[in-house]
């Protein structure tokens, strides 16, 4: 097993850095977009639903130390792989929680923050039993790549009185075509944060 | 071979409509956006270098008509393809020009408008070429997906006169995922339009 | 009054060349997307729903001739301008219908093509009386700047079984700025298209 | 004076948090973007040419302590809010440099990074100034709005061996917009990242 480093205080871990066998990772912006919006602090919990290869996870874990991640996923190959990128990293603050979001929030530390990449078509479900549990201050941030994702954010934030924000990121690299460049384009995202009254 | 029909008055045939074969195609939404740029009329002449798969210059060929669009392609694969596609719908005014511009533009009719999609790397010399031809009060419209054929088309245009105009465009279409829709980015693309003094 | 002339086969008119005084203006490129989206033929009969400027009606209506367009706005500042508009680009085809949809399009021709820009909150009410209307293989075509538009627009096209598609487009307009240019994005609009079964 | 707490450890301070009067802000979320891809570290010198309201500035500030910035800028007015906005974060490590770069840059201590907003027409010359007080391994980052800049950019680094990458973002923000919400677009930014040999 290789030792990864990243031995910056900024996020944005290139993709390259996390093992992915094809399950879905938050590309390095969107990563960075999206942690920003969560404003995470030293020593919070943090979960993250639908953790995929635990990008996300392993980046938040780096700066709410001594504070604790929680990596939510149903998907037992992307558990293992969560596992593998946080030992990469040194990282013994991600806890892996095999199961499906809501029924495996039961019985998790409260959270301070708390991340939704992927939801299974459960979104109403999952962010309603995080409303159960948020603390007040606390704040939730949903990334959506579909118009129903978004949707179903926005109006669980209004009718709960939450303060909502969003972002769209349409974003392009540039690579490397012969002797020029070419812009690749990112899939748009939608990140919506959401911050509960305190 | 199958004659396909567009009915329509507006430009935005779908991608499926050409035969395609893995040379580079103008999406339909940038199809029509270049399009739109060059500012068509009735009866004009059109240059369609570097044409791929000639959708823009069947496009174009329906607008212009009785005028006539070259369409300049050194890959005699896509050579073909712009042959085969404009006689699927039905065009006799799309001339293919088999060769590498500018080489290949010698001794071609007069033209009010250039679209110039791909170069090979020597844009600045088809520019050069195009400028000693295109009519007075004439439009050339460049599709740009690098850095550095914006910049030179940029610099082309403010160093020989033209009224320069640019568009970038990052365009997502939605499609069906599971029982949601995905927002799929198209690569960006910037639209270059520079107009010759009357 | 002058006479604006627009010769050319494209749509695309410069923003500039409508008169506006403050009403909602489609920008030039949306304007040219949206048409193309529309699939306009000559002789149909089109609605423009929340017309505003008459920017897209008239556009619409210099395609469909002798077919007609009706704008249907319920500004009565934004009803005169576009009989101005209408009137400097010289076409006779563009009937302003002053009142709110949907009660609005009571009694007014069979639509082949619908275009909705504005609905004052009343997206779903308007939408299903179209439907009401709308010819088999008719088209309509939804623009949205707002998620509620846009969620609105696909939950009527899905349970109504039309086939539904969008694009999302994030463009800018390069401006002068001293010896350089800058980048000036236009606000993202998703533009919905939505064809009935023939 | 007021005290602006951020108690947080991720960057993505709101705008409002800054005084501006009008001097150009780098927005939050390209903010947020610039640094992840300048890689910051504890205790490093980070240079930020151009620096505005000093909203970078600051941002870095608080991540690399007890490193510092140094905050270049050529407008006086900008300059004091700079120094106030700085006290208003209470950060004693963030020293403004008054004066145009490259000329400003002559004495001051070898930088790890360097952050280019602002050039006054000057890219080429303070980049070449840059690459000579550089340490090995250094970043720097470009944030473009111009064509113009972004080639200089990408030139420079070609030429002189650094490796370069970067990121085009279209960003959007959601705002209320009576019982609906709009999308709000950002100007586009090219974000320019030139990693130094080691």
């Amino acid at each position: 097993m290789n030792r990864s480093d990243w031995p910056f205080v900024t996020p944005g871990i290139p993709d390259s850095y996390f093992t992915r066998n094809r399950v879905p990772l938050t590309k390095e912006e969107i990563r960075v977009l999206t942690l920003a919006k969560a404003r995470l602090g030293s020593g919070m919990t943090v979960y993250d639903i639908g953790s995929g290869t635990g990008s996300l996870a392993i980046e938040a874990a780096r700066l709410v130390g001594p504070g604790q991640v929680l990596a939510i996923e149903v998907n037992p190959v992307a558990c293992n792989l969560i596992e593998e990128n946080a030992r990469r990293f040194g990282l013994r603050n991600v806890q892996v929680v095999a199961g499906a979001a809501p029924a495996a929030l039961a019985g998790l530390p409260v959270p301070d923050r708390i991340f939704i990449g992927g939801s299974g078509g459960r979104l109403a479900a999952i962010m309603a039993t995080c409303h159960e549990v948020l603390r007040p201050g606390g704040i939730m941030v949903v990334n959506a790549v579909t118009p129903e994702t978004l949707a179903t954010a926005l109006t669980f934030g209004q009718n709960r009185g939450y303060q909502v924000a969003a972002l769209a990121a349409s974003l392009a690299r540039l690579e490397p075509a012969g002797q020029a460049h070419i812009w690749r384009a990112l899939n748009p995202v939608q990140i919506i944060q959401l911050i509960r009254e305190k």
